[in-house]
């Protein structure tokens, strides 16, 4: 029995293989990890490898198709004869007559590195849940009476050494008309984790699809992907039509707690919207939701509570104990999610109080804990959750800042919509005012045409700014009582700021910042400054290396204001990232890799949660940290 | 650190145990099987041992009692004064001080064997696949915020050692309603093989039910089991309502395939009459049928189909492909069974033509694989089915015998219910006949007060035999033209005997055997003959040890009579056992051991098939055994 010495290329993999045997054998002996979406029968083209020169291994080689079968039509025809000429073959067709040095390109590798398509173009390793798999059957005969399941298992695990595999009851349903109707010629699809065939089409089927989705209390966020190639074929937002029922996490969950069916409703809502939501991402990719055959899911605590119909009401309330903690798995009919029915469903692990799977997606996906810069890690929704530190120690809190940078308790205040004042620039010997809307591209002293209707989170913040550096108020938040200016109205008894006179809004109003509006902007930066202030305590650092500002809110504000009133600790302008949604960014992620899924339940057993309510010093910090001043620490 | 010899008794476990520590942590790591319901908190006395004296085991000690701390409180009650005295404890109170000696009872092993009250009180050791399991937990603070699940869960790796497990998704959804206002006192019901929490219920629960369901083409039968004691506590059997779409199993296929919504329809009922069924059940025994934890399910390959939803079509045709023959599990609520709906329901193999799941119940039942003696099981309901062989090899058939034994295609032939003819004896001599009507007590000739209505398959039996005795008939089925008397009519063309007068019946007319009848027998007795012919051919035997009848069919017929006419063969009369509903005793072991299930799915694997329409030999044999004549073998 003649053996000759066969290397594979890049990663190295050598050993001495039996004369006769295909490259696809020889790759899978050596542990050569090649891509396979046919099971070894020439029909897919997926295992393309290049043969090398091999002197410098001392192969004694120059070309290796010498020391390799023919090439077969197939080859030919799938590699195209050019490919061929330079040295390309099917490692499941060409067999082994020779020493060789086999190079795998990356597209033949089951384990992709691809740049996803994001703004900040991180690389993401491709190792999805569900795999593909192409396989022909023999026609049942009475010498051969096994059972269509039978058929089927035994030959996936002969062609793609997938043992112990069960089937989905409804696959199963529906199994034995769809192998006759395609001629015995089907592709399953296998869920990995699961050891189960989820779905069966007739034919050859390459691409697979998965669909990540970030439920937020305002907004709710879908991303079809291309399983094959990491790639968003599309990804769409709409509203969470919870709002109906409450703005915020806290009365939603009074309403699932106080009505009858409170919570059935709530979910059945998400769920509808949903529904919808992965309906249109279907359609605008040509795909049909049945197509869909892997979901993973994040969102705070509250939203992953109701999007599972659980019992919300302890979260409320000291010691805020949910349901659980773990990551789940879950079939997408017993959640009521129109995908394919069999399709497993995802749900990342939550911390605790508001520190939920939304935030363990911004940790994935930002990887705080494998750096050694200390990073603090803060989100600001209807809630505000900060995450701080680095390889050695995670600690979280969330803190109540209510969402004024989302409108709620701002006289004039409304989401970034159309028409919200989203810029504004006071001029500190003046007090004159520029601002910008959302909707026009042109600042309001710049012929402006779209008139404002409010003002939006990163407006307020701007605002603010502006009247602290011309001394309109105080650090304290006071409106300063020996200025008088025009802007400065006194109608209601408390001052306000105009930011637009009547005749800039479609409201026939001037809209202004109240006294009251810079109130409750202070109370949240005091919220979030005072637990970012007991986590660096907790900690032990007094400064961070890096603020990560993750959610559409980072997006928007200027970054050189949040620091300037002491919303974020001010440790240099550069050091401040705005990641945006990074939490549906980690649902992808954790869709596209199942080591992410991994890695997100480690993070959430390594997580230290700070109830920042129970301790001591926080209300001094508290206090202390509602002025308006930048800080680095402690 | 002392340490004391400690030994397990009848188990012979032993080893040297830290001073101190419980007798049940002492089982525990020494391997000795202890009973818990509560974890060890001296809660469900489920733990009970009995001290030995230990002189004989060089322990130098009388009484063990002075090896052990004080009985505790909690000791005397839940054992009585008089077993302690007697020297009695609880494994999870009594602390080691000495060398001891410790005798574990039966009732007190996870493993007890338990005599099952059959027919044949069979012992049946029971290893369930559901365990309850009470724990307590510590109310969620501020300091330990672990979420619901993660309390109950690590409580329970902790009190009982099961690690890894998930819950169901629906009780999950129930879990932080249930654990408050048990005051964080449960009882959870574990599906082992599963490693799932499937139930979980407020305060100590100690009993544990499960189901075993035998789907028969004409009887649905069900038998509601304690799973602690392995006893019956309700059985009942109804119709299988599917009757009204076809009577035996080729024309339900039919009405599956040609209707549309057949399949469904077929389905529906059958589930529809299970649901009633367990209903009822649940009723006698005083439960709910959410109580029902776990359930087993036996039928021929056509009920097995149609139970699960699975298409038929290709089991009526050559080659007669099943969509599986694995054993399934799956939650009942995906099957629609109203039991709890986490309940899982365990599917037992089928192999192969109509060799279901019933028949893999009587060999699970059986055991002839475990034995030397050759046995033919032979199981005729409205198909018939034959497995021949020992423990070195088994082989199956089924052979189309039509059902002439439950009336079908017999002049007057009828069910086995009242009215109908079940015994039959004709004088050799005179030719006059007796006969017994189910429903009454006395003979036609002493003074039987219920009329016939019609004869049933034990009946056709014993007249065809009689009728052969007393050479009405001779062993080609012909009648003897040479015999005139009253009882031999002649009315429309083929000659009939009769049974009954028209004064003896309910119906105004004679009852009789027609020549028709007699050559419908004949077809159903030369299949079956022939289809064990062949197998002993197979076999390379020429006689077998065992004739084993399963089903109700076994129970009723005379064996004399049946081995007479050659319908089994003669092996001695002492050599044939009617074995009852041997389907659905398989189906019951497998609901109180999980080895049974590992044992069914082996024997599945093992069993050869014959599939008689494709020997060659078979025609052949088919018409030779048509005649009717004992015997022996080839």
């Amino acid at each position: 029995m003649t053996e000759h010495l066969v290397v594979f290329q890049p990663v190295g993999k050598r050993g001495r293989i039996q004369e006769g045997k295909t490259l696809r054998e020889a790759g899978r002996e050596l542990g050569a990890d090649l891509e396979s979406l046919c099971g070894g029968r020439q029909a897919c083209g997926k295992c393309k490898v290049r043969i090398e020169e091999g002197h410098s291994l001392g192969l004694g080689m120059r070309s290796g198709q010498s020391h390799l079968s023919l090439p077969t039509e197939k080859e030919v025809e799938l590699l195209g004869e050019s490919a061929v000429n330079d040295g390309y073959r099917l490692a499941c067709a060409a067999t082994i007559a020779g020493p060789l040095s086999v190079y795998i390109p990356e597209e033949s590798r089951t384990s992709k590195q691809v740049v996803a398509k994001t703004a900040t173009q991180r690389a993401i390793s491709l190792k999805p849940a569900v795999r593909k798999c192409y396989v022909e059957l023999s026609n049942p005969r009475v010498e051969d009476p096994r059972g269509d399941w039978e058929r089927l298992s035994e030959e996936i695990t002969h062609r793609f050494g997938l043992a112990g595999l069960d089937i989905d009851y409804q696959a199963l349903c529906c199994l034995s008309d769809i192998v006759r109707k395609a001629d015995w010629k089907v592709t399953v699809t296998v869920s990995m984790e699961r050891h189960r065939v989820t779905m069966v089409h007739p034919g050859l089927v390459e691409r697979s699809f998965g669909l990540a989705i970030d439920v937020g209390t305002t907004t709710l966020a879908g991303y079809l992907c291309d399983l094959n190639t990491g790639e968003i074929i599309a990804a769409e937002a709409v509203m969470n039509p919870q709002i109906s029922y409450g703005e915020d996490v806290i009365s939603r969950i009074t309403y699932a707690m106080d009505s009858p069916d409170g919570l059935s409703q709530l979910n059945a809502c998400v769920i509808e919207a949903l529904n919808g939501l992965t309906s249109n991402l279907a359609g605008k990719a040509g795909l049909v939701v049945e197509d869909i055959a892997d979901v993973t899911m994040v969102g705070n605590t509250a939203m992953h509570h109701l999007f599972l119909k659980l019992d919300p009401q302890h979260l409320g309330r000291a010691p805020f104990t949910p349901v659980l903690h773990r990551p789940l798995d879950i079939t997408a009919r017993e959640l009521g999610l129109k995908v394919h029915p069999a399709t497993n469903v995802h749900i990342l692990p939550i911390l605790a109080g508001f520190v939920g799977a939304d935030n363990i997606g911004v940790l994935v996906s930002e990887k705080p804990h494998d750096q050694e810069e200390v990073a603090l890690v803060v989100d600001v929704g209807t809630n505000g959750e900060l995450v701080l530190g680095n390889r050695r120690r995670l600690i979280a809190a969330s803190c109540a800042t209510g969402s004024p940078f989302e409108g709620a308790h701002i006289k004039f205040g409304m989401r970034a919509a159309a028409g919200a004042i989203e810029r504004v620039v006071v001029d500190p010997q003046t007090c004159e005012v520029r601002f910008k809307v959302v909707g026009d591209d042109c600042w309001s002293d710049q012929g402006s045409r779209v008139k404002a209707r409010g003002i939006c989170g990163s407006g307020v913040i701007d605002a603010i700014a502006g009247m602290l550096h011309a001394q309109i108020i105080n650090p304290r938040g006071a409106f300063n009582k020996n200025i008088s200016m025009s802007r400065l109205l006194r109608d209601g008894g408390e001052p306000e700021f105009v930011i637009a006179w009547p005749a800039e809004t479609a409201i026939d109003r001037a809209i202004t910042i109240s006294q009251g509006d810079v109130r409750e902007v202070q109370l949240a930066k005091g919220a979030l400054a005072a637990g970012a202030r007991l986590l660096m305590n907790k900690l032990g650092v007094e400064q961070v290396d890096k603020v990560i500002l993750a959610g559409a809110f980072g997006l928007h504000i200027d970054k050189a204001n949040a620091m300037s009133i002491g919303l974020v600790p001010d440790c240099g302008w550069d050091k401040v990232y705005s990641v945006g949604n990074a939490a549906g960014e980690g649902a992808r992620m954790a869709l596209l890799n199942v080591n992410e899924r991994r890695e997100a339940a480690e993070i959430a057993q390594r997580l230290e949660y700070i109830e920042l309510t129970a301790e001591p010093s926080f209300s001094k910090e508290f206090v202390h940290a509602m002025e308006f001043r930048p800080w680095k620490g402690i």
